[in-house]
């Protein structure tokens, strides 16, 4: 074996189910060596007192995604990746989203082509599916799978995106056969346009009704209704961004029936509540996203789940816009009621430090359910493992440097990511990613970026290991 | 006192709690007197050896109801309603059918006409809402239900019913604020359409897919629907024509949560199954009806909801069509794919003596819990109480003699309904009524209506004892 | 029919099924007829504006029961029948019990005689066995069950009364055989006793400490037991006085799968919680019975259970002590520990306006649900029925008439129990029993007893509808 | 870095977690590197084509352990070790059984000395309690949870083992205050023997009745009680082999609600049903275990258990008896009765190839899923981590080299433990492990035991990562 080219020594190596001190040895990018010394390498790392993490991988982000006329997110993908690198992860996985009327495989090769060169870490691409023609369901969506889009996301709600019942059945009898994922966004479109109006005709605009007009009940129902297709089709899904008990608990009860149901939550649903759309001067906007914070018990539910198995995966719906900004948040419709205020928060940067302080510094989770849950199991069902999520022989040098008793606090001034403020503002924090490494290279240190954009790759994807198993029923 | 019309005597008086040998005393059409001994009476009849229950309330019943081109129901108000009162029933509860794209109002009034004159007992009417337009729900709606028609249906399937999701709620609303109970027909439109056609392309259009393309959990997803529109609406709803456990289980799921969701089931449910949608020359047409029956481990799991107190009525969902019919089971179109089968069975004239047969004397519920199903909640629950339901003084003289020993084989030569066969041709049943009493005049006695057509009426109702509380949450 | 000895006019008749009004003749103590207008009487009564209750059953009561050495019940058959006819009673059942060593039979006999000619109105007996020797279990219980005396209760805690598990299922073997109806105090000897012990080692012994000594889980693991030998066994059981969620849910499990488990809850669990043992001066023990009271999470499970019909029976389990007596709740142990305080709490004569003014008043359960808990459910379940239990026909004039409307305060100068104080000091009813009528005499009027001692008769009873059915599975 | 004792090339790496190629380079009995590719070595093995896992760890087996009159155990230590060994298995843990009336700290020094010098594997020492002093629980257990017993066993059946509810409570004090885990064996003594006794008098003695003296509700009602004390203490337990749906079902319903409730499984329980207790000539004393085998529909929901993470740890509960022996099975008075036939059954040798085949080569659980069973979580739970448990750096080198190809039948004839027969001769599997290494050396390779008697240790462990705090509560 050549001289290595990057040895990281003396730290503490956590993967999914164990923890050790070990040295990792990293050879082209990849790591060859787990020992109790590796050799002389060209660069030397000391990792003692550091805990050696699997890097970050965030499934579940939104980056220069269209968002209806006259609105603008704040990322490209040289600011979220830069800012993902900053926050320990070393790959994301945004959506390249169907516009409709439009053909699927061209918003995919227009979406990837504003990354390349641009990205700090490898990127992954999901589709989102707003438009299944039989052109989009027979031809282009299984030609796309093949060529490595191996998941696709659906939503039960949103104007622009919403698929009706018949569409869903439809979109899960391909997932079924090309053994697709699919990724469900679950709220009840007609209950919230129902409430929405009403609220509105009460005069009840303001951003905190946002909260109101979509409530738990209607995202049980969601959920429901997307099990219930999924076990019509027997495809497996998983329901993405869950906020509560009420749909946490259709979902461990599809589990239980041995139903292929999995589950993602995010950060915002452990720390942030509805009382958060409150706020003077339209301040409540940082906080809209869907589905809404809950409240208190809502958190501990989340907790629960995430003790207990019923999730698999926690990202961050990264989906940042500016607040300070006519494109953003503030737009002049969305001045006149919550209905037009873009939906979605920033947290590409902070899903982890979050996680890791109220779950593992807290005695919530141990540091290996953190690890599966923020990068083996994403890897795992989106087809990117054993390339990508533990640190072990042939695995990507995906790795981050985590200092589990520095405290920190959570400031937009360091953040880096192209939103203008962060719903987390002043969160002190206990543990801090202090250097992301992808592939081999130092990406992050110490909340500097010192990677170079364009070092990062557009990944195709395997079949997830979640996947169908393909014929039909 | 004056003297009395008729006396009952030395029968056995059953209620929905208690169980007496008594005489019963009618004056005017109405119970005047329960006693050890009433008074001589211008007419006698004598009980003993007999239950006095209650006449049957069959709240769920088809007549006359327009069915789709080229298709016609077997039966008209005169021929439903002497079947019914052959079959120990003193009420029944048709449904007047919105058409799309025409006044309620109008419906309503067409449909009453044909009734008028023609009717052996009581009948009073439900509304079925296909077309919620603004006038219909902000003024005809209101307005019926002032009028006395304080119930009506919705429908989350079937091409020319089907209401969406945002329809419901609106209905809902309208329900709460009125102060209308809701009937529910849940089972899943896009689900059975998508079905369907898969059955279609691969084939499989005989009867007997009816019951695949229908499959419990597309039940079961409805209610769960229909449950948590009413949840978010706040409205009592009524789930009819409940067909296994998994629709019974996200019931029971919800009553245990303290929502009032009332659920109804019927006779095939508990003795039919889906193989008797197979058989040679369309036979199986004679069994399609929707939600389609199961198989056994549904029948049990219905007995289960009926003796534990899930189903606060059974009906028997009668919609006659006639099998040896160009214009009923057997159209043209319906030969090439089940797809277009008339779907409803007949039941009016059968429904007690199954539901006595195989629950009381069988042992699997008491007599008490017959007649609460069968007459006393179905009287509660639409508003005729305490006119109707129960042998008490005050309420009608609606009375049905039963011989709870008596054993008979059902055969369709010794039924009055309109249709041309029965589904439980060759059932042997034990115990049987013997004579309807309807408001004191005996209008069948074993098997032959003595009535006169023209004596039953068309009744306002009250609002039900289980609808809304009118404001809105 | 000879002249009515009685007739009630005007009144609103109320069954567990139906409400209508009616008036009531009666002859001979029976109810001869109910019917619009009875004939004229011996005697009138004017019920216009009043509720015509079947009298109420309190089919769990402890009279004149030893109560361990130096300890006295504040209650005789004279206090006792007395002040629950002014609570709007007709019937109580207390307990004959066994004290080791002794033969049941002569328990029994030396019991009834203590109640001869004593009662202001009607009593039957239930046993109690602490000493399941072979004699008792296989002679001295077949007879008594024979001979009226058929339902037994056993303890699962009590030094003198506790039985391990292996006499637990003796009993329910014998019970099975000879068809008696167990009832069960489930809360569990060994967990109570160890924590009574290490409450005491550290020196928590106030009455509070009796709350804390057997939570609520205790009583739960005692209900499952109890449960799970009923289910081995195949025998129905009752378990009594449940006082929360936790033991609530284990019954609730069991009837979902059909067991035959029954449960009865009492006024204090809907309206005491443990708060009240707290106290200067030791008035804590007023409120130490057992179970003992919880919290308000609690009371809203009871209330949930009353409504979804997992209770059947709510009873007072009336134990008196005298508070200001050194033979009752303050004896010279008893202020040392709370493990002396005897356990019990007053109830006999606020049972019905409690449950009439929280439930009915309050809106949480109809009349019906009402007459059922406290009256019929009790006749059904123990063998009275339908000699009692409802208004109709051939019942015993067993008769309350209720005035809906009559605001009450508790006051302890007002009742007739023998006990110095009552629980509900100052708690105030909406509803309130303004004449009792045993058999056709009036017995309690306004709060004063006008019936005479002696009147009451100790009833044999029938074989339980709920009963075992006899063979061995 | 010195020389490389051994290198194990070309393998497939499994943990807990992860799955890759890798070299596992080994020094002094530990594992020093897992690599692309290790230095060269003193010994080499090629793995290629191999999985390379961590060795099993069966945490619950009994050895030589005193088993009333006339019935000696079927394996001593060495043979014991030898035949975990050859099933590829590096640590196993039998039980210190205190006799009662005896010390328990004696009984552990007995117990360690027959096992010094004779293991070919590592060796842990749990403890059993039954006869729980003030002595054992003051003194001698506290002492020897300090020198690394820090698990223990206790029974809710079994005569001489059997603990009542108050010994159970204050030996689950002891392990909170000391931080031990607690294993139970929950099966009701009560009524096994209510059962026992009854099926005797019915002349139901065959080894068959076995299995209905003890059926699945026992064992649940024993289960819940042991959770309930648990929670009443706030101490986790470990509920050892678990044999159906009824336990099952508490367990999970215990974890749901956050108790620290842990559960273990075993072959019998997938593979077995209470049939084979038939046969002719006694020959189901054979499968005579307890808890019994149970049926199909129970192998299925221990199959959803292990699936779904109820269970933790998959272990053998070996405890050998000889068949044609007048010391095992075969006794005079088991002859009698089911009642003294030794309970037990041997699968030290058979665990791991019939949970690989069964399991991962049936496509039920994955690879990773059945390290976590038999090995890792073993570790975790019984403070054997990071000593063993995973391949990983730092651990002890005990691997096992596994074929997951190979079809093999097992034979009685290739077994290596001191039992006469293997309740699963015949049975075929897919997937056998082919040699097996201890701390580097290998102990047996394709059957055959390679390794010196003595080699293997007796290991103190540390506190239970799953142990309680400390503090009571």
């Amino acid at each position: 074996m050549s001289k290595l080219d990057l040895a990281i020594r003396g730290g503490t190596v956590v993967t999914a189910s164990d923890t050790f001190r070990a040295d990792v040895g990293v050879q082209a990018g990849r790591i060859v060596a787990v020992a109790a010394e590796v050799e002389g390498a060209t660069r030397e790392i000391d990792a003692s007192g550091l805990l050696v993490l699997p890097g970050g991988i965030d499934s579940h982000v939104h980056i220069a995604q269209p968002s209806g006329p006259d609105v603008v997110m704040a990322d490209d993908f040289a600011s979220a990746t830069a800012a993902a690198a900053a926050g320990g992860n070393t790959c994301i996985m945004p959506f390249a989203l169907q516009q409709r009327g439009t053909s699927l495989r061209r918003c995919v090769e227009d979406y990837v082509r504003q990354a390349e060169g641009e990205c700090h870490i490898d990127v992954s691409v999901h589709l989102i599916i707003s438009d299944p023609t039989p052109e989009v369901l027979g031809q282009e969506l299984p030609a796309l799978l093949k060529a490595g889009y191996t998941s696709f996301k659906v939503f039960m709600t949103y104007d622009d995106l919403v698929l009706n019942d018949r569409q869903l059945l439809e979109v899960f009898e391909v997932a079924r056969r090309e053994r697709a994922l699919v990724m469900v966004h679950a709220e009840g479109y007609d209950a919230i346009k129902y409430m929405t109006d009403r609220l509105e005709r009460a005069g009840q605009t303001s951003p905190f009704f946002h909260a109101t007009s979509r409530p738990e009940l209607v995202e049980r129902e969601a959920a429901h209704r997307a099990i219930s297709h999924a076990e019509l089709i027997d495809v497996p899904i998983m329901i993405v961004h869950v906020s509560g008990r009420e749909a946490m608990e259709q979902i461990r009860w599809a589990q239980q029936r041995g139903l292929k149901v999995y589950a993602e939550t995010c950060p915002q649903y452990l720390t942030l509540t509805a009382d958060d759309l409150q706020g003077l001067n339209m301040e409540g906007t940082k906080y809209v996203c869907s589905p809404p914070p809950r409240d208190a018990a809502s958190q501990a539910a989340i907790w629960e789940g995430l003790q207990q198995g019923v999730f698999q995966t926690f990202s961050s719906d990264h989906c940042p816009f500016r607040y300070e900004s006519s494109e953003g948040k503030l737009t002049p419709k969305s001045k006149t009621s919550f209905r037009w205020v873009p939906n979605g928060i920033p947290g590409i940067e902070t899903r982890l430090p979050i996680l890791f302080s109220e779950g593992v510094s807290a005695g919530r989770i141990s540091l290996n359910r953190f690890v599966e849950l923020t990068s083996t199991n994403h890897a795992k069902i989106y087809g990117l493992y054993p390339r990508k999520g533990s640190i072990g022989v042939g695995f990507d040098a995906d790795i981050t440097l985590w200092d589990p008793h520095r405290r920190e606090t959570i400031r937009q001034e360091n953040l880096h990511h192209g939103a203008d403020y962060t719903p987390w503002e002043g969160f002190e924090v206990t543990g801090w990613p202090v250097m992301t490494i992808a592939r081999g290279e130092v990406v992050a240190r110490d909340g500097v970026i010192v990677g170079k954009k364009g070092a990062g790759r557009i990944l195709e994807r395997d079949i997830s290991a979640y996947a169908a198993t393909g014929e039909m029923p």
